[in-house]
């Protein structure tokens, strides 16, 4: 039985182009609403779902995040992807200074500021994701209208790829994760969330013990704790050393600890051109 | 002689507000990009400058935390607002749904994503700051427009605060930094920006080391490198202990840090309210 991969956005979005990367042999299913995902995985044993997680020049997608923490389902992969960002039209007959008005997702507007900060006149619009932009554009035809979103979408709704590369920066990479109801077993990489004691070295004694077992924390991020102002919880990704057992690990950390949760098991993604 | 409080946004923008909040006998200096505030504080020796730099709903400002280890700035103190989103109308005699278009910031519409995604009939268009999008329906008299802003912006520029507290949430929080050229003596707390080797245990050595001489580190935040992908810098905030030194804490830092930096000492913000 095949299983069903449920990503954020309408086909062409970023995250069904990552979904795609991870596997290409499953039914893929368009999801509007990264809750709606976790809902979906959450009743469902074997299926998988694509959510957007870390952006390089945007920072964390915090919704992804919380919602991480919110629903029992674990990380079974990581994916990345070199965002490309495309002007998308309905021809290549117009200057950039005759576009209007202009549809994405407002992470790809944040992405792309310094295009949008040299063009004042293109009034940006927020949609759900990139490619209902694109989508949409293709349906009304306005040729004074454009949209940011991947080359895939442009090919998808039969777009002009306007203008290719309009993120601030080349470096620009979105790491996406793989979630399901079932945790993996193998992976050199993991991703950890826990809380500490409001009390001085309390986070250091948490790290300093994952040290001092060889797993090397690659990225941390604290996010605050609802309805306790100023506490947080902390989220970290760690690479084994030979040997290492994630498992082990996080069972040592829990006296250390107010609470801790092993998120996922995975291997590391290379990066994947859009 | 009076110094100048330069801020993020015209007048009514939240960043205008946390620079009352913070001084308000100085002259206050409208500014519509985070990087020409850090350029015209860096070139005055006795001006301040006003940026956000975290939302409790949306996260970190990436930007702002890019801009602080571009610019050689101190953070001199910090002030936070309670952030209450307001849907401003030039009337209240329309329903809801007869609003066709609001216009807002990106990270203004993020933080009220839940209102928006009730009302998909609203178009959402992103304007540079959130007193820009009051100030423009002022002047258009749209009465199917809205914007969402403060409170304050609707009464300068006198439109209707049609509905409070369209944030996901009432726990949204919005941390200000004021920078300056100078570093400041005083002050409880303090914000460092380090890198360190990419080898294991080399962020947990340097958290040690802070945790050892009793600091409390309430806030870290991981960046990446520039050029560097999969490279991380760090931010994180500090609390002293009694009788405990910044300074001194900085310097024994260095020989543990490929790079450290004291971005600012300071004290603690209570919350102000908007």
């Amino acid at each position: 039985m095949k299983n069903t991969i449920t990503y954020f956005g309408l086909p062409g979005s970023f995250s069904n182009i990552a979904a795609e990367k991870f596997n290409n042999t499953n039914d893929l299913l368009s999801c509007v609403s990264l809750e709606e995902i976790f809902q979906r995985i959450g009743k469902s044993e074997n299926d998988l779902g694509v959510i957007p997680i870390e952006n390089t020049l945007h920072g964390r997608v915090v919704e992804s995040y919380d919602l991480l923490n919110k629903y029992h389902l674990f990380i079974t992969n990581e994916v990345v992807l070199r965002i490309n960002h495309c002007l998308l039209t309905i021809n290549n007959e117009i200057s950039v200074d005759e576009i209007k008005s202009c549809f994405s997702h407002y992470q790809a507007f944040a992405q792309c500021e310094n295009f949008f900060g040299k063009h004042p006149g293109i009034i940006q619009i927020i949609v759900n994701d990139t490619a209902t932009a694109a989508r949409d554009l293709s349906k009304t035809g306005d040729s004074t209208s454009a949209v940011v979103g991947s080359k895939k979408a442009g090919e998808i709704y039969g777009l002009t790829i306007y203008k290719e590369h309009l993120e601030n920066h080349r470096d620009n990479f979105t790491r996406f994760a793989v979630i399901s109801r079932r945790l993996k077993k193998d992976g050199e990489k993991a991703s950890i969330l826990f809380s500490v004691k409001h009390v001085p070295g309390s986070l250091s004694h948490v790290l300093s013990s994952i040290a001092s077992k060889n797993f090397n924390l690659t990225t941390i991020e604290s996010r605050p704790i609802e309805g306790k102002p100023w506490e947080y919880r902390f989220f970290v990704d760690l690479i084994k050393p030979e040997n290492g057992n994630f498992n082990t690990l996080v069972e040592g950390l829990e006296d250390k600890c107010e609470s801790v949760k092993l998120l996922g098991i995975y291997s590391q993604s290379p990066v994947y051109e859009t």
